[in-house]
């Protein structure tokens, strides 16, 4: 029999907290009294079981739970329904914390790139990398696809869609992307760099699939999509299907479930297949703070079975006049992403703006930089 | 120009709320510094806009936000986006309603069959309606089937799979179907009353597919789904592409801090298609308030444009003793689920509490009960 581990934080009197735990290893496996288990099997490779209960503050306990792979059955939906199914319910508890076993962890292949496969595709081996955003959604298509020109000529690795932008009427998908396509690939012919676009990728199921069709068709090799968003498993299965792409991960959404986000952003997605997780840095427009960045960034970047690593994105709110900050505190093996601060300016002063900000990001890298 | 309104509770100083209030209405529409909005289009039609802020308790407002319509495209997965999507990631900030304009709202089909549906299929047009669940998971297939007869021959209107029970080995989903859709016959042969077995369906969006062509093909008439497991696009789709399933929605991984559980599971599932929204029940192994759960069953079947009506079914540590409570709460549309409380008896002796549990809802109902 092998058990993964799950984490969580519950808030509870010292006094009931080996009472609650006890339920909750319960709830996240057979969920009925332990009285209606008769059958001993169920009751030794079923039901999951209390490994560990530390103080982690005032009234607040770090609980581990050995939890039966069997019951996973080693797919991706289930294994979020076994983790984090029925206790997201429960007040005062989060998840912060999970381990597979080798043999499950087998069954995710995790990142098909990575920061090494980033690396290479753009041709970039140790500096820091840039990513800008296009908004505001509302643009219509030649407008996108200017700003895309734009800031494909000042250098910037990866320019992506806004996270707003779907299919909307305004700027529909087949026709942005091919219009972004040219657009970078004649900057290219300019200067020289290649920079690369990044639809994002929306939608049920179905429309996931015919988007990414006409991505690849198009040439597109990275790709923005969120997976809270469009649902984990349909993130899983995307990848599964177009492992050409480097995905992109937003966070949206992803304040729902009470996860802890260095858990959700830095080590489930990355379990899921994305290659670079987007996260909302500290001192920005959101109130994580710089430790949960910090852990969030080393949990997408740690040694984890056999998955690759991941490369971290900070954005939401960031500035120009961090970026030096931000460098030092992350590292080279980051992706900064600026998005409405570049826009403060236009046309040829934007230009110049994203030029800054691609050279500041760049030079503070090694002086062996690519 | 249409626009749909989403609704937050936000906690704040009072002086700061007007600001608050501005700054979510442009993360959830073009997210960038309003200067670098410079069209005048998209100021006037895409940015979304602060309807109303209302004192709700100590710093503490409800902040009505209209957004227009253009920017959802229509589609799910994007209409998650933009009313929930980065302001998840807020710290203070619940979504708690949702106003749809008819044009919009006409492109949500919502639940096929409905309250007026399940009720004709079970042959009750007016009394409550009784569920149950088989559990532990780990059981095999003969002993969930032998489960599933016991049920039946009691009279149980839907006999659901316990939500923990996917594709595992130890019951593989197209024996188990095969097995308890027997069972149900079998136990109407005898009895002259049809029982409908309820399968989870769960996994990627392709093998949730494939399970639902399984149980189409063995007959099933009811299916068990978490919208928020698989993805509320993947279940959307699911809905669109197999509509004569009975969608009972589970709650799991619905989180309970960051989307008001009335409108998440009493508004949002049914938008998407959910007939009978399962909810964790006050009173039980969950800390949802009473009124918490009549907003549910309120909001779940309330007029709402064209959509029908959904069926409330309270769950979650439910106990035989609560019938009678219950029924006089949440009123006759409603559909009681007791999942291990029943269980504590075995054999003949659970047969007989099953029936008990059939008796006291179908008894305490209206007298011209069917």
């Amino acid at each position: 029999m092998a058990w993964l581990t799950a984490t969580y934080l519950i808030e509870s009197e010292p006094e009931r907290i080996a009472e609650r735990a006890e339920a909750l290893a319960i709830e996240q496996s057979v969920e009925c009294p332990l009285e209606a288990v008769r059958d001993p099997r169920i009751r030794d490779e079923i039901v999951a079981r209390v490994a560990a209960i530390e103080p982690a503050g005032e009234r607040r306990f770090r609980v581990d739970v050995d939890i039966a792979v069997e019951t996973t059955g080693g797919e991706t939906a289930q294994l979020i329904n076994m983790i984090f199914g029925n206790c997201s319910l429960w007040e005062n508890v989060q998840f912060v914390g999970l381990e597979l076993p080798p043999a499950l962890l087998a069954q995710f292949p995790g990142p098909r790139h990575g920061i090494a496969g980033i690396r290479a595709l753009l041709g970039a081996p140790r500096r820091p990398l840039t990513c800008a955003a296009m908004k505001p959604q509302g643009m219509r298509v030649p407008a996108i696809a200017a700003l895309c020109r734009t800031f494909a000529r000042a250098g910037v690795d990866i320019i992506k869609d806004d996270h707003g932008i779907a299919g909307q009427t305004y700027s529909p998908f087949a026709e942005r992307v091919a219009a972004c396509q040219a657009a970078v690939a004649e900057a290219a012919a300019t200067t020289g760099k290649r920079s690369f676009y990044a639809p994002h990728l929306i939608g049920t199921p179905g429309v996931l699939h015919e988007r990414a069709r006409i991505a690849r068709e198009a040439g597109v090799r990275v790709v923005l999509v969120a997976p809270m968003v469009v649902g984990l498993p349909a993130f899983r299965e995307l990848v599964d299907d177009f492992p050409e792409f480097v995905y992109l991960a937003h966070p949206a959404f992803g304040g729902a479930a009470r996860i802890a986000p260095p858990l959700l952003f830095g080590r489930i997605f990355r379990l899921l297949g994305a290659d670079a997780p987007i996260f909302v840095n500290y001192g920005g427009r959101f109130a994580y703070s710089q430790d949960e960045c910090g852990a969030l960034a080393a949990a997408a970047r740690a040694p984890w079975g056999g998955l690759r690593t991941a490369l971290p994105v900070p954005a939401g709110g960031m500035r120009l006049d961090r970026v030096d900050e931000l460098i030092a505190f992350y590292g080279p093996d980051t992706m900064l992403l600026i998005g409405g601060n570049l826009l403060l300016a236009e046309g040829e002063a934007l230009l110049a703006r994203a030029r800054e900000f691609v050279q500041k990001v760049e030079g503070v890298g090694s002086p062996a930089t690519a």
